[in-house]
């Protein structure tokens, strides 16, 4: 074992404990009523970068929930590497589909069950860990600085600002960040595209009361009937987008890209059987990979209106409401879309009813350079820790985060995750593999080895 | 000023007083969590028919909701009136949009405010009042029963066994019924018709958890995406329902029926003003009375699916359900419309989600006589004391338990209502006004009265 392997294997107990502590905190972003807790997270993550030997730690406030900055500057002439990672989770809901409280931490078979366990307190806490790591054992080859912050899963609201508020501060080489998959514990890969997002709640407003579907129905209306309408017209019988221009933006990739693309390991019987599924039910002509991985994309997150208690009640509603989310790839706008959206969702409202729009938040797509320094220092690392070369894949999620990083500060990231997509993130009985948070920690610190080498 | 004129002046207040106490009890029928309150009602309701003179009363337990019976037999020789009457109401929701709590009753501009007000504890109440009122001043011309149920906005679900073992006490000669509306307090109006209801519950799953909308959605059937296309196929563009066979034993009107029909008083404007619509949107070629009287429909009270909380959440998730209630007309079948639906429903459903379609409960389309005795006493009750003769009317709604009577017990029944279509049944800040209620108390007596004389 070497000093990396030493040092993980004495403090792995003390390591996972510390991150139940994290995970026990409900720091829900998108709830005002876990406001408090998001600012307990942030506290936590503070205390945990200043005990590792961060200097300047500080819980910065925004008009939302704060952003945690801490750095370790050993040597101006070296290159400084960003850690940026979140330490707020999504809602827990549906509760009651989880095996165990979704805030009180349970190990099982290996795998610590929690909200945020994977999704991305626990792949933050392998940097912290990974940098006490480097500090206590004197190897730390490079400047770090540290951005953690607390409103990724509501669209990092009040990043942007802070980053231009802090330009001398944030100055450095590159961006490191595990907030995403490997395809499986022995096929590390490295995402190096990620899709944009558009995020829209919908309003259909009907009579301006609850009406007796008995004395009105038929006559006046019906705010879900006419929602559900509008939704169906979003899609064609392909699957396509009926959005006008939705597509007007996006690059199809050459044959030989989606060949690529379509080498990645996938089994769609395995994929069925997983999710209890008797077909798939993507986009006619392209594959599921490229389904999930380059093509825009159009979901219902969440739709409600009228009674929905136990039983029945004739009740004809005012009012229906959607929550819809846009994946978008790369050269999509996010703005764009979402007016593009807007325009056709109100303009295909029949008459009878009122439609509001509201736009929750965005991200823009990104593509990551795989001849960069810092992917190559990140594909060695992976290559040494796991025994095999990492995929360059195309994720199907969204860091709009990145983005903002190329924009605002000239950099590019490097998306460095371990986490699985089996790990139910944004899931009821989410999960983080022991294996993975582990492999996590010797990592890192031989990405930062690499990174200084190949510099010089 | 007569005697039913003198005794309720003398006794208004106290009706009232007594009337809030009974809205006091939140007896909702659909949650279960309410039972114990249902059963608070039905005690209620005894002991005000017992204080009123009715002998023999009893809380008759069902599987379900109990029914309350009571009776005054004067003489076997003379008619026998059944009232009927339901002391359960519809759940409350959404709580939010009533401006005062639906269970603590306030008297503002001479109405009622409270859940039940007027569907139906407020009618029941008339009847009960009606009834003190006869037997305190010696005029109760002939035999009464009442029977008032606990489960009718649940489909009246043990109501038609408990007849069938009650045949024997159940013996009469008319049932009458406050459980619909007049068209104005100057336009008084008899329903002659109620439309029957079939009321399901669909559920959609597409994969066997919640999944991330990122990582899985444009592969994988959404749900609640699903649920909406399969819902805007149910109409099509004329908004006809597409069920197969739907309209199959509607019997048309003839254009007599028609015209007569829409010569009830009805003003398009005010109807749009009072609902805050631009424009009516019902099935093509029928008038709005047409479309909320003779026409079936089809009626979506509520869906949910996904999250519906605060904020955004990216989740493709794995089940999305809704609510469905259709209206029938004579001649269509609740049974067989609900097969209909379910059949038609699950053959609809694409690859990748599994259909479940759930009955709620159902009821019978009816059409009340205009030429009978009771009809006529009823018309001439009204006549004296609106001063004018009462409109026959097409309700738009349902009571299931017409249909009932007539087959288990070979009685038709009269549909006197003092209700407005503007007093929000079923909606938040249902009230009832003082105006109808005593039009009521001061109505029925001479129901009973014409009744008997007419029969002789």
């Amino acid at each position: 074992m070497n000093t990396i392997q030493d040092y993980i294997s004495q403090n792995k107990d003390r390591f996972i404990s510390e991150l139940l502590d994290l995970l026990r905190i409900p720091s829900v972003s998108a709830d005002s009523k876990y406001k408090a807790d998001v600012v307990r997270a942030a506290e936590f993550v503070k205390s945990s970068l200043e005990k590792a030997g961060a200097d300047l730690v500080e819980i910065c406030t925004t008009p939302g929930h704060p952003i945690v900055y801490g750095e370790k500057m050993i040597d101006p002439k070296l290159p400084t590497v960003l850690v940026y990672g979140h330490y707020d989770v999504q809602p827990p809901d549906p509760m009651d589909l989880w095996d165990s409280p979704p805030f009180e931490p349970v190990i099982k078979n290996e795998k610590i069950y929690a909200r945020g366990a994977c999704d991305d307190k626990g792949q933050v806490f392998m940097h912290i860990k990974a940098f006490e790591l480097m500090m206590k054992t004197n190897s730390l080859p490079c400047n770090v600085r540290f951005m953690i912050e607390g409103e990724e899963e509501v669209g990092s609201t009040n990043l942007g600002n802070w980053i231009r508020e802090n330009k001398n501060r944030l100055k450095g080489d590159v961006i490191l960040i595990s907030d995403t998959s490997i395809i499986a514990n022995d096929i590390p890969s490295i995402d190096v595209g990620l899709r944009g997002l558009s995020y829209v709640e919908v309003a259909v407003t009907g009579p301006n009361r609850d009406l007796h579907s008995g004395v009105y129905g038929g006559a006046v209306a019906n705010p879900i009937q006419i929602l559900c309408e509008m939704i169906a017209k979003m899609k064609d019988e392909n699957n396509h987008i009926t959005i006008p221009g939705f597509y007007g933006d996006v690059i199809d990739l050459s044959k030989a890209e989606r060949d690529e693309l379509n080498k990645a390991p996938f089994d769609i019987e395995e994929y069925k059987t997983d999710l209890k599924i008797d077909a798939v039910y993507g986009e006619k002509g392209y594959t599921v990979l490229e389904q999930t991985g380059v093509r825009p994309t159009f979901e219902l997150n969440g739709i409600w209106g009228g009674y929905i208690g136990e039983g029945a009640k004739t009740v004809l509603p005012s009012k229906a409401f959607a929550k819809i989310s846009m994946r978008l790839v790369p050269n999509q706008s996010s703005d764009k879309i979402t007016k593009l959206f807007s325009d056709y969702f109100v303009s295909i409202a029949p008459p009878g009813v009122k439609v509001v729009v509201t736009p929750h938040h965005g991200g823009e797509p990104v593509v990551t350079p795989t001849d960069s320094v810092a992917y190559k220092a990140a594909s060695r690392a992976m290559e040494e820790t796991f025994g095999k070369k990492p995929i360059p894949t195309r994720g199907g999620g969204s860091i709009p985060i990145v983005a903002l990083f190329e924009k605002e500060l000239g950099l590019k990231s490097v998306l460095m995750g371990f986490g699985l997509d089996s790990d139910l993130i944004h899931s009821p009985n989410e999960h983080f593999g022991i294996f993975n948070f582990t492999k996590g920690i010797e990592t890192i610190p031989l990405f930062f080895k690499y990174y200084v080498e190949m510099n010089k």
